[in-house]
């Protein structure tokens, strides 16, 4: 079968082929509909991210898929049921995170990744997996719902945000998400009817796509070029909420000054190292005097998948429709890892509908 | 009555006289029995923190108090009632954290605090206080009924910082406490029955009383000059749990990296501005890539003070006897503001029991 896999010393993902999985005892056969492509998997092409499957010298991409299942295997699944799969496993048999249902909290070496950390991912015609790893979603989301994935996320994003707010009487009215990428706008999406003010920060000029989608939800576009995250609250107001979605490092600290007190911050993105000065005082300060808070999260579980498909459904058609720019092809994947100002959120198409 | 307190210019507090005070309706009279001494009124002495009452040129210090009713003033308080007050009172009228009951949760502005921002405080022959702001205390609890107070601070951050981690199943089991000030050894003390693993940090040779009361408590001291907080994990364990109650800036950076995967640190020191240098992009990493969390706290509310109330209650003697290390007359209260190797905690005396 094709699949569209990075291969070792190689910088562009290219269409292989590769056997087509047999499922294994509790495991489904999945017929790939779409993948989504996101920052992570260009960062896995990049060589920053994860490690390629042992014994294997390239890595089918992809950790946000949608399919229809074609053998069930004699587990609860039937012949066509919608699927969105997890994206961690086990690195061998089980261990307590998983038997915990809570995956999403395993540390490093507790788990594989699909298409990320040493296993492969879901950018192939067919896939399998333990049927306790696949999320049933009905039928009308099929097309999107690879938009799931990344939903559940900012699902458990916002879940570990509110939960840090939860000793008090926390009433918050302000968000702002640093980042239009498609997780920051997924995000904003998730939170535009939660919140009366909304903010989203990108560097872009207009006329742009992302901004439309920005304005179109109701927030304000804040030009980071013009107003810098620590500016926000003078030009704007300080926020409840802050969803840090660019992987810019400075902005983690940021944050905190963009904070309202009792506000909290969710940390989504992975930079690399960085050293560079802060006004540590400060920060450590404000997050004390102000009873502030960072929750740092990353990757998510079935109860947030569950949520996200529920948040996916209500999305505006307009959203799901300006979000996703970009179908391309399996056969000709390229197009799926370009980036431009045009583009926003793409996907990899394997069987139509 | 006589009472301690600093002036503007002085860089000593000395005694006063001053008027006693008349309740006012709703207003209960309290003879002080003892007064205890943080860091936060050296702050104040410094003129570090807070602003001293409008139009007066000094501040009565004190906002760690207990003491027994003298005049119920139509209350619910009967004579003899052991009480401690609250800090935080409302700069006029009330506002919605105080009608919540939530005076922690405001705002700079919202809130005086007694004995350090622009309110007089507790250390004088008598105060009256508003007598929602009064808890109740056992009368076996009188005599170190003092440690109320910042043991509900303690008590606030570990409910913020384990409502951070309510939103899955967490399981910690080893705590570091950065500092061995009073308010360190208190958390500590908190702490000690519900980790299995304790270590606490300060920078004192042996012998030291501060490290017989870490080890009295069964955790392990770690010496910032051998052991810096980064380097906890590696010589020690990481930490589920960390609470830091130093001060120092660098240590809220620190924190995330001495933490556990899936752990949260609690900050509660108040730095000035210091900038400095971080590998802010790894802290940034590890928080995400670790589902790390940094609460910030300040101050707590009645329901604190009531679970630090059963928590002093339960404190084995021996830790109350060996932190209460100074109880000074109220008459000579400089020895309470000293500080050296062999004071702990120091409460000044006005009325014995």
């Amino acid at each position: 079968m094709r699949a569209v896999a990075v291969h070792r010393g190689e910088e562009t993902p290219r269409v292989v082929e590769v056997p087509k999985p047999k499922p294994g005892p509790g495991e489904v056969l999945v017929e790939t509909h779409r993948v989504g492509v996101d920052g992570t998997d260009h960062e896995v092409i990049a060589g920053n991210h994860g490690g390629f499957p042992a014994g294997d010298d390239y890595q089918i991409l992809g950790h946000e898929a949608v399919g229809t299942v074609v053998d069930p295997n004699g587990t609860g699944f039937e012949v066509g049921d919608v699927v969105v799969p997890t994206v961690r496993r086990p690195p061998e048999g089980t261990n307590e995170y998983f038997e915990r249902g809570e995956p999403d909290m395993a540390p490093d070496g507790r788990y594989l990744e699909r298409g990320i950390v040493g296993a492969h991912g879901y950018m192939a015609e067919y896939f399998t997996s333990p049927a306790e790893f696949l999320v049933p979603i009905p039928e009308s989301l099929a097309s999107h719902g690879f938009l799931v994935e990344p939903t559940s996320n900012a699902e458990k994003a916002l879940d570990h945000a509110f939960s840090a707010r939860s000793a008090f009487d926390w009433r918050p009215e302000s968000a702002l998400v640093l980042g239009n990428g498609p997780l920051g706008l997924l995000t904003l999406a998730l939170v535009a009817d939660s919140f009366d003010r909304l903010y989203c920060l990108g560097r872009r000029d207009r006329p742009d796509p992302t901004i439309d989608v920005i304005e179109g939800l109701g927030a304000t576009y804040v030009d980071s070029r013009e107003t810098p995250v620590p500016d926000v609250p003078a030009v704007h107001e300080p926020a409840d909420l802050v969803v840090e979605a660019t992987g810019h490092a400075k902005h983690a600290f940021e944050t905190v000054r963009a904070l309202a007190p009792n506000g909290v911050g969710a940390l989504l993105g992975v930079p690399e190292d960085w050293t560079f000065e802060v006004d540590g005082g400060r920060v450590h300060r404000e997050l004390v005097m102000e009873n502030k808070a960072l929750v740092g999260s990353v990757n998510s579980h079935v109860p947030h998948f569950e949520a996200a498909i529920d948040s996916v459904a209500a999305f505006p058609d307009w959203f799901v429709d300006d979000l996703v720019t970009t179908v391309v092809p399996a056969e000709e994947p390229a197009a799926a890892f370009a980036t431009d100002d045009g583009t926003i959120k793409t996907a990899v198409e394997f069987a139509p509908l």
